[in-house]
């Protein structure tokens, strides 16, 4: 039943090269956990550690932790519903309505900053220098061929400016990182507005997406950190959910809906 | 088949105050997420927003992302190899594999330390100002009366001190959060030690669980925060799975050994 | 970190001992998997197999496979939702949407079949044959001194009788199995709505508890078997959710309540 | 954030068809559950119903049965070990240690039943009737060119046949439904095998992939019914674990291996 089984597999060591324990000390990624990194790093600093093998300079410190905190809360999303209804039947299992709440973040939420990361890195492959305007112009044609939606602008309710797009810039350029992603990324939204003929600014997701490209995240990465950032947000959903419940409205409302009999009577 | 229903339920409304997004503006627990989050506060800060409520002082702020980073990474534990080997099954789907390894957070892991926070937080509930000796040679002698270990102290590695231990109740010191709940702490693993004739150092658990009382963290709030830092550590194991995979070794090695006719053959 | 860990751990061979496989048969709980299961049994007796060890009888067949069709289906309880809201960000990962489902089978839903069966198997834990009206005033009693419900009896939409508990009894009788636990299920739902005044008829939460501990299944393990139900369910669920979907609806109407501003707007 | 949320959204009634629920009367998929169902019907016909929208005839039921059967168990699998490990860490919440177990049914295990079923049923999507054996030729070719192995042939440890697939085989021309499909599975192999110069029999995955298009079952709904099973086979995994526990080995193995320092003391 089984695909990969039928690789072969030489017999390789059980071995993880991210931590190190001995009797008086562990090493995390290369840094002694109590005397380098307790007390000395913030989450997001341990986040870029974790992620890249590596500290991130200050610079990269302020811009990776400016995007983690962009992506901890966004409101009641179909993630936060599921985990808010999953704690209601098992409240005493913290655990499972969290993982509920990761389960949707897949290829239409948060994975999106993976399309618009992919999208950057694919059209800026080349080693060579290349001249960004041809390539924003042939992204957008592409797209309009395909009659598809450019992913990284646009936005339902920030119509003119999302301000969450505009500040990741904005630190992005203070802190040395506004490069070529940065960008290509402002050229696309330029020139689609101008094909399309109707605003389309830059949103939280296009932001996001160029600002990892710039930190040297490859784009299959992005989901991960958005997994670490959502796991903050819904964890304070089921906080609240605790103390001033909706997950049973939602339910009776949608069951009551449902059933004919029952709202007809 | 619901015993929730059972409650009569009115008609509330549905509504989270966690945000509040309008046309040109985000507000997240009261602050503007642009202007006053993104490239303000970092990810430690914005977890302590989204639980307490309010931005944590710069002593909290240091403490509080001491006690994050203290639970990121534990190397090969239960969790991360149920997240390596989910990981096996499905590699598209990512959340799946991060979602698996928090499933095991739950009693006996990470969640221990919502038991030190408990029997500290109980231990000292009164308001008016209690001696702690008695109480930490109370908390010895109920916990011996049932044979029962007490949690927070010994280690079947860091057997004379937890670096990791150690290292926070230096930092609550430092940041003026050396409190009552640290002491007796300190009083429990004394009392022990002398009760039972061995070394029983204050572990990582016992550290965590006195300086997150110290930072008026409910107990019951002490999984969230594992759970949020866990992620990050999850992560990154899966990162090292996809570019050095052990999970199938590990599957191979006890199915293997499991078929008798296999492993005589 | 670690509870499980203080306890002394000696070098246990790692084996299962549910199937083995050789070259040329499968033989799962002592069964040929191909000669004698495949084909001959239907899925609830191997479920049967599978949890008890043993093939079921004719009538224990046809009995556990009654239970097990009773919990497959429950129209848009909260764990169908959950599933459906995970669905819409991940539908290319199926499994997780149908691990979201199941996330929420815990304390206050399916997991009170459980209750039922505690209840019922501590009364009647004495192997010596007890009389079953004095059992069944002393449980009202007991919960109703506690101003507790009691677990089994009553329901929101059936109030006279629950159409399932009836049948459910029903075959537990022609099948041989409507024993010491059915009958006492069955006198502590007469003997609530004599002390309460009002008709609490056994539910199907009731009738499942019972005719789990006619079946001989420690109360403990009626989870497993909702859950193995519940799956069929919530992936039927999807299915639909795919083809006529609602969790956008359930997302987009919550927000908008919540959002003052776009609810104003 | 959102893909989705772009697209328009008319304000669609919550509505799902799977049941219809009244003071008297549950129906699922049409039928009466209590009248009906309850007591009449198999789990696998449960099944069936509600994948379907229809109940099976007899021979669907026991060729459906059969599938299921075949599916519930497959020994110490990855699924299993993330389970057991799941369980380790909180016993006390079975749904999270059995969602962790479905988690990782994705593109690489049992998820294969969908790529031979894909296989199959776009090679025959033509109305018109096809001969088969240069629609097998082909399809071997394919395959090989891009030097992939083809999705349901060939095992590791049952070289020669594998008893399951043969049964199943057995079944479906037993029941009538040994059709176009189950003809070119059959083709397929032998293709192969003359192709590649040596036994390349069909395997569990391949018969199931095939019984499920002659049920006339999409591809796209293979993997749900390979989630079906697996609980089941997960449930007893766990029940196995609770009483012959081999996480914490699997685990301490894991990181004494790993942790260099402890493996050279």
């Amino acid at each position: 039943m089984t695909r990969a089984r039928r690789k072969p597999v030489r017999d390789v060591p059980i071995r993880s090269r991210i931590a190190r324990t001995s009797r008086d000390r562990i090493v995390v990624r290369g840094h002694n956990l109590a005397t380098e990194l307790i007390g000395k790093v913030d989450l997001g600093e341990m986040a870029f550690l974790m992620l890249r093998g590596r500290l991130p300079t200050e610079h990269e410190a302020r811009l990776f932790n400016a995007v983690l905190v962009t992506l901890v809360e966004h409101g009641l999303t179909p993630s936060v519903l599921a985990a808010r209804l999953t704690y209601l039947g098992s409240p005493e299992a913290l655990q499972a309505a969290v993982a509920a709440g990761l389960l949707g973040i897949g290829s239409q939420f948060v994975g999106t900053t993976e399309d618009v990361a992919q999208l950057l890195q694919e059209a800026l492959s080349e080693e060579a220098p290349v001249e960004l305007e041809p390539v924003a112009r042939d992204v957008v044609a592409r797209y309009r061929s395909r009659a598809a939606a450019i992913p990284g602008i646009g936005h339902p309710l920030h119509k003119t400016a999302d301000p969450r797009a505009k500040r990741l810039f904005d630190i992005a350029d203070e802190e040395g990182y506004g490069g070529r992603y940065v960008a290509l990324m402002r050229l696309i939204a330029q020139e689609a507005e101008r094909a399309l003929g109707r605003a389309l600014p830059i949103n939280a997701t296009g932001a996001i997406g160029a600002v990892m490209s710039e930190l040297g995240l490859p784009w299959h990465d992005c989901r991960a950190v958005g997994l670490m950032a959502r796991t903050i947000g819904v964890v304070a959903h089921l906080q609240e959910e605790r103390d001033h419940p909706i997950a049973m409205q939602i339910w009776l409302r949608a069951e009551a809906e449902s059933s004919s009999v029952r709202s007809r009577s």
